[in-house]
């Protein structure tokens, strides 16, 4: 495993999976973001030592792509490598593998500092990013970015509110919960029968607690759901999902 | 460990906790369910060899006991022990202990089998019973009741609808999304700085996939608040919580 490289092995439990007893994609974004803290933590990056630096780190897009979800009781292993960087962005990568070492899952992820100071997007700190031994690239690989969102095709709309156990340390959104939001507006019969084997999302403004949000989904395709998450005018998170039946 | 009992080891992760880092009451719950669903495999006494016997189990009271919550990172074992059963109830207790075996939250659950012929409470079959060796009493010990919900006290109320992530594969709410409901009307700052030391919560009547739900909280005293969860006029939750300083 190169220096850069982290795994880990986790039993997927009933709680992580959906009515059908399969993983859901929320916890597929959280398994994926577990590792990669555990990473930070066995390389002294935690998030105390990050926040002395004056940033913190803010996932701006994922693309996914899925296999197969595993069910609850499976033994998985998790693995994640901080694969390059440049100044402002840092390219990581996920896996998510059965017991016989078969990829169910793969993730990419483009992470960048912000600064408490000034709330924006920060050149990467030198002590945050070197402990990685990741690759100083001056392009990274682009992430597929999701379709136009038609607002014209079958749209549906659900209001949520954003609940106190939805935030996390940042006093933000856990970004796993966009996922339930999203996916929520499609039928249970949908979900049911169908699994995703692309998602591609993105990032655009952070949600916070008290905050009304609407997740809207257009149908482009019967197997092509897009999905925006607002709050009002403001869009906080675009995303295309593909499914395939199950 | 008798016969009868069970236990396994845990670590708390980002995910089960809340902003502060603290395992929250919706996750102890779902420990606490996760190792008697451990024991009940370990036993020979999976979901489809109790369905098979024309019944499922469904709580019907807890009584938990908290001295502390653990954070995010702890090494923690979860203890249950299926102690004594009647005609019609089984009397299950929990423990969750800390890396040094102290006790940090106690629970105890009533339990029933429900036919699925006629969705009513049944005798327990004895096959379904007997692996646990557990003592057959006339009498069982009785779970306190929730307090009467005053309310006339200081009450406010939130609405939530029931998503599809929030069921599981009875079909059913997993009853972890009650506490969310109902901490979720307390305010963050409440939430913040109090944590719960004794709650006692009574399961009344089932929730299920798209009913709209009200979460109404009762604060008699600054630490004692009173839950009740309706669905329309029906009573599907009532819950007492005691709380204290962090």
């Amino acid at each position: 495993m190169a220096a850069n490289e982290f795994s880990e092995t986790h039993r997927v439990v009933y709680y992580e999976a959906d009515d059908t007893g399969q993983l859901t994609l929320a916890m597929l974004i959280n398994l994926f973001v577990l590792v990669s803290e555990d990473q930070n933590d066995a390389l002294g990056l935690s998030t105390a030592f990050v926040q002395s630096h004056g940033v913190g780190w803010v996932v701006t897009q994922y693309h996914l792509h899925i296999d197969e979800l595993p069910r609850t009781g499976a033994q998985v292993t998790i693995k994640t490598r901080a694969t390059a960087y440049n100044r402002y962005f840092a390219y990581r990568e996920y896996w998510l593998l059965d017991d016989a070492g078969q990829v169910l899952a793969y993730g990419e992820g483009i992470w960048v500092t912000m600064s408490y100071a000034t709330r924006k997007i920060t050149t990467i700190p030198a002590e945050v990013m070197a402990p990685y031994h990741s690759e100083e690239q001056t392009r990274l690989p682009r992430l597929p970015r999701p379709d136009h969102f038609d607002e014209a095709v079958n749209q549906t709309l659900k209001p949520y509110t954003v609940r106190y156990f939805d935030i996390d340390g940042n006093g933000h959104v856990n970004n796993a919960h966009y996922f339930d939001w999203m996916l929520d507006v499609l039928p249970a019969t949908f979900l049911r029968a169908h699994h995703p084997t692309d998602v591609k999302i993105r990032f655009e403004n952070e949600v916070q607690y008290g905050h009304q949000v609407t997740s809207e989904l257009s149908q482009a395709a019967a197997l092509t759901t897009q999905h925006m998450i607002k709050v009002g005018d403001l869009t906080a998170v675009k995303a295309t999902i593909q499914w395939d039946n199950r």
